[in-house]
């Protein structure tokens, strides 16, 4: 009951949100046979009797992960069932039943969980999994949401199996889910000054659906399956590109050149970004939330996939002491840093 | 960005607990054929190739499930771990692994967060199940901590299988826990007005235990395998033994006689319910966080039971026309009614 008012205190933001459960959890050991792979990659992996299954889990707070002045409840519950599916995917599995918790304070109706319980329902039946158990509780303030989602695997893909040589693919197109970010921000602090004004968001669509009502890549992952390609590594970009790369490369100890004239970018994008007078290759590495599938292939591959729309080859996996480095349009070579969400700042 | 003002609005303390996911869920389809049981028990019982397991997941939340004043966070990491695991085993399910994520404000230093994970990595290892997941992230306010816990079944046992002549039984003792939080709630509105008391807590140890170090009954799913008991249903005691039974007995559509003579109270839990001038059979009813294992045999295996001093037999189950009652000590028969925990109260 006393607190010791002299005990050492370390900032949270100083070691940043991916090092914070590594080093909570660095000294936990593994004792389950059925334990393949535990904590560092998008999911874990268990095996039981001869199925794998893959264990992913994603908290998503209110002020956050996002905003209820401009995220409809329905498409909050739709997105929390993609942020966790995204995860299943990009082990290479197929997403099979989900739980789903929340902690929500008094303030919302039983009409707004309705809506939140819609769009849950909608994403589970458009992607075929279902809603086994979850837990609802009060909280405090504000709405958070809890989902784990559970696959099976036949070949999974781990984020370590990048090699020298390998190509970078992405799938989709970059940054749009946070551009539609700025748009939605910059039009909520609009309607505080003139609530009467009606905002013309017609050039934006695209990008808002991106933030609002993103979809997990589900059809990347057949897509592979019947292009007859096994990816070496994979990785969903939920906190941007630099930062997945970052990723794939510790994890592979290899390198990468990123190409910068191939990062895939939709007109829409590079439109705002002009408006906004910011770099959308910047966005690009940076903006997070595409739920995008970055993965790599053996050269061989190259033939299966280079006439798909779908994805993009954007960089070159090289020896890890060539480091990371983006290649630019000039040709300059800009060492790669991850920025991704800086949940942990004061 | 306009919310209507006219929407219905329905509160959700009007609903419970109990009544609010399985109303938001109630349209759910089941597709997965690997899916056995979804909601509506202690766990999600899958089935992937012929091994079969159990998913089981809980929120707890500052402020409402624990008070950081009195809990030590090193014990609440312990018991977040516990009362998911205490569900597991009540589908009569040896868990296997957890997911652990936690959303937290600024205030918590690193330090806190290494005590709260050297309970979780207490309970692992003491309880056998591998971390292999979780994520961590900002909350505006307090901590969060949801866990997710996965196991092994053989023989599931569902809270919907008790039949009429079957006898009531339950592990350990019940009160402790909700006896245990009302002596530490004193002892910090004492602390409150007089920081310098020191609160003398040795006749209370056990209860005070109960509430923050319980235990999962691990040793009672081991001890019915060992006696060759197969329980008929389970449930574990989180929100007191009124609302398991009639969870018990509306799932398996029986009802039931619960004798007040038979329920096991630790003397301390006795002496401390006069203390606070309280009925212990009150609090044995409607105190929750026990974690004990209630459960339904038939009466051929009563011989195996009976001389077990971790198991009370405590009422007898009978047709669902009868009701459910607590018949007392002086032979009166009072309906038995939930109470648990309502979160969602104004």
């Amino acid at each position: 009951m006393i607190e010791d008012k002299n005990q050492q205190r370390t900032k949270l933001s100083d070691l940043g949100e991916f090092g914070l459960i590594d080093h909570l959890t660095k000294n936990f050991k593994l004792n389950q046979p059925s334990t393949l792979k535990g904590i560092g990659d998008d999911a874990a992996v268990l095996k039981f009797d001869n199925k794998k299954i893959v264990v992913s889990t994603d908290l998503l707070v209110e002020g956050v992960h996002f905003d209820l002045s401009y995220m409809p409840l329905k498409h909050l519950g739709y997105k929390s069932v993609m942020v966790n599916l995204s995860d299943v995917y990009a082990m290479n599995a197929v997403p099979t039943q989900i739980t789903v918790s929340i902690a929500v304070s008094n303030r919302f109706p039983l009409e707004a969980l309705e809506d939140l319980y819609a769009g849950i329902e909608t994403a589970a039946a458009l992607y075929n999994v279902d809603v086994v158990g979850g837990d609802t509780t009060s909280s405090n303030k504000g709405l958070l949401i809890s989902v784990t989602a559970i696959g099976e695997v036949e070949h999974e893909v781990y984020r370590s199996g990048a090699k020298v040589n390998d190509l970078l693919v992405v799938s989709g197109d970059l940054g749009g889910a946070f551009m539609g970010l700025q748009v939605l921000e910059r039009e909520k602090e609009v309607y505080k000054v003139n609530p009467n004004n009606q905002p013309d968001l017609e050039p934006y669509t695209y990008i808002i659906e991106r933030q609002l009502k993103p979809e997990a890549r589900k059809d990347v992952i057949q897509l592979l399956k019947d292009l007859d390609v096994k990816p070496t590594s994979m990785i969903d970009i939920s906190d941007g590109l630099s930062s997945e790369i970052i990723h794939l490369c510790k994890q592979s100890n290899v390198g990468c050149d990123l190409y910068e004239d191939k990062i895939p970018l939709d007109p829409q994008v590079i439109s705002t970004c002009e408006e906004f007078n910011i770099d959308s290759t910047t966005i690009a590495l940076n903006g997070g939330e595409d739920y995008e599938l970055l993965f790599t292939i053996s050269q061989e591959d190259f033939p299966k996939i280079k006439a798909n729309p779908s994805l993009s080859v954007i960089g070159f996996m090289k020896d890890a002491s060539a480091g990371m480095h983006l290649v630019t349009r000039g040709d300059a070579r800009i060492p790669i840093k991850a920025q991704g969400w800086k949940n942990f700042n004061d």
